[in-house]
């Protein structure tokens, strides 16, 4: 009874406050600031914005007046360290594809040196030959999602139905830790694990450039989400961005699940600490609009070589000004590491009563999420929950992922999880 | 001075009036309506849509409540002949992979016929390895542009700083026919272009087929327009569409710049006349958002294998419906043929008058396009012209093409030929 009157105060708060209160599906569907703001209604009604809502244009050649102005007031203000330079993209996929192509754009102009464009180069890459088009590939992650599109999806390992039936390039491909809960437990078996894994790193990364197919960069997720909420230790990246710069190879941290503050930082990588995390970011989601930032030296040598008509949109890009002010003005970035934190204890603590369902409790900030054992409790466990009023997500084989909004505070948490609680206690 | 008046009339009517008067640079800066249409304009004020604007859905999954009407009011009131099927995309490149991808898959089910997906498919795609990521190809023709992102520029082929520096994949590259005009001067000659590359498409089919890189797909546009708005015959298109047909390979027409009207009918493919044009048609641009239409032979046989967060964006296509509206309603793909002839016979009298300058004057509807002796006239050309007000576009390595809106109506090509007729008066 209890849980139903919850659940009703829960639907009540969905439909009336523009404040998402449960634990949403999806990360898209999330806006950080929840869903119709105020702040944001307010923009669209602002007779000087019209324009930029039903005129779309050619971005890269055409911006609109104040673009400049509104790319300081939103992304340039969330840059990460050491990452001046931002090229604004439609979705997450053609964030990473072109992220990929500046890589490999500078890793040939890092061999090429000083010369031009040869005129073999010139003719061979517009029949796809080599050495036009070189034979360079990108290390990626087993359990990685990068995207769809087949360059990202020759980076991407984290379900069949994703790449079956589509041509792929032979790129190397590491393994992800797997890592053992409760870590503090494991940490000597963790500890080899990653060695591991970063071992196989440097294995690929010299296999493949005697395979003359040299590795110009790796990509990797901060935590891998689609692929199940895999978790690895700062020092883990710590030591990949190392290995890295150590082989000339770029370092492509892609944070379209994790960027935007849900872990608690505005960038998840952010947690390790380092001064040069990276050479170039990938975002998208939550950002509401994709793109990816870059070290200065990744700047393509000549218009055109990073292009596409539309660029992104500006519309998003003044929406996201405005939800960055929130997060700002609400101390939201606080808010998720509090409130995750509440969230991760509550789920520990389901975990030690109902270790029969619930295992490897993990997170960082409102970025939680559980295995439960096998996919078919776990689908049945989202159903019910659905229809008690809480929308939860499905990720890896098995786990079920929290995506909240950034305004999900410390009460959402202890509501879901006395409604979870209820469910478990009646789960046959 | 009469040019310089003129070019005050346009400049002024460029900023009071919600009509784009001059033939534009590019084809997205042009919505079919024109900018800042006043039935747009009222679309976002409207409170009923304000959550549309500023909430950004998970649309495979959370599509907005009204979602399927807007599509039958939009884009599947205009849907090709054939084509059913509708999946949108947030730009042309996506909508281009994501083809290509459907079309991979269908080859694919054709050839394992009733069987699923072996477990050895389902390992081995997992590492991009055959038989999961199978060695299909596509066939593109040279000088075609379809997108930046990998699996498109594999198919594009129009300038080397798209590709250069790329991996790519070994994919066939037919000629695409260099027509010679005026086309009623060299009938046979054209004729024999044609069934040359047409042969030489059929060649490649076999070729890549004995190489083990079977052709899944041919890709193509009705007009080549970023590689220099290259013309061929309907009649090639509609022998080229029997090759796809006779070879089993599926037929993709690449509507990204040519669709919306412009060329006098909603897609240019109408204008081969054919009960069933293609198997496979994309769009973008002018239609505001991405996407494609396929037939219902063609629909993947599982959830999540064409599909990503956003798939484009509901508010673009609430716009959209209004734009389909005004095209109906103001009966502008009328009004483009009609502009369109106006503006071709303009150019044509200008060819006779200026030949150094002007050859091989070409278009259908308002989609004109003509070269210039060199790169390095055809751009002092699109400098001059703007300065008197006039925006202008390049493609290819010397043509300036036409793209202007749907409301450019004949004064307006009256008052684009009055001023470029100044121009190549003075031009030295």
């Amino acid at each position: 009874m209890a849980s139903m009157l919850l659940a009703q105060r829960l639907a009540c708060s969905f439909q009336h406050s523009y404040r998402l209160l449960v634990p949403g599906v999806n990360e898209t569907a999330e806006y950080n600031s929840g869903y119709s703001h105020p702040a944001l209604l307010k923009l669209i009604q602002q007779p000087q914005n019209a324009s930029m809502f039903v005129n779309r244009p050619a971005l890269g050649i055409l911006p609109p007046e104040n673009f400049v102005e509104k790319l300081r007031q939103s992304l340039l203000s969330v840059a990460p360290k050491g990452m001046s330079q931002l090229i604004t993209m439609a979705c997450g996929s053609c964030s990473n594809e072109n992220a990929l192509k500046t890589i490999f754009m500078w890793y040939r102009s890092k061999e090429r040196g000083q010369r031009g464009f040869s005129q073999e180069e010139l003719e061979t890459c517009m029949i796809n030959q080599a050495p036009g088009c070189p034979d360079y590939s990108i290390l990626s992650f087993m359990g990685a999602f990068h995207g769809r599109t087949m360059g990202c999806l020759a980076t991407t390992h984290s379900k069949a139905i994703h790449k079956i039936d589509i041509p792929s390039f032979d790129w190397p491909i590491a393994p992800f830790p797997r890592l053992k809960y409760p870590l503090e437990e494991f940490v000597k078996e963790n500890q080899q694990e990653e060695a591991r894994c970063l071992e196989e790193v440097e294995d690929l990364i010299v296999k493949y450039r005697k395979k003359k197919k040299t590795v110009a960069g790796i990509i990797v997720e901060p935590i891998q989400s689609e692929g199940g909420d895999n978790h690895a230790s700062d020092d883990f990246f710590r030591k990949l961005r190392d290995i890295a710069r150590k082989h000339g190879c770029a370092f492509l941290v892609d944070e379209v699940q994790t960027g935007g503050g849900c872990t608690g930082k505005f960038w998840a990588h952010e947690h390790w600490g380092l001064d040069d995390p990276a050479d170039v970011m990938t975002f998208s989601k939550k950002m509401m609009t994709g793109g990816f930032f870059h070290k200065e030296e990744f700047r393509p040598n000549a218009p055109y070589r990073i292009f596409n008509t539309w660029l992104g949109d500006p519309s998003k890009n003044l929406l996201l000004a405005e939800v960055i002010n929130i997060i700002k003005r609400e101390d939201l970035l606080n808010n998720a590491a509090h409130a995750g934190k509440a969230l991760l204890t509550g789920l520990l603590d389901l975990q030690a009563r109902y270790p029969q369902f619930i295992s490897r409790v993990r997170g960082r900030g409102t970025f939680c999420s559980f295995d439960t054992p096998d996919d078919s409790i776990r689908n049945k466990l989202i159903l019910i929950a659905r229809n008690k009023g809480v929308v939860l997500g499905g990720c890896g084989d098995k786990s079920i992922r929290f995506r909240p909004t950034l305004v999900f505070r410390d009460h959402h948490a202890h509501l879901f999880l006395n409604i979870f609680s209820d469910i478990l206690a009646d789960f046959k």
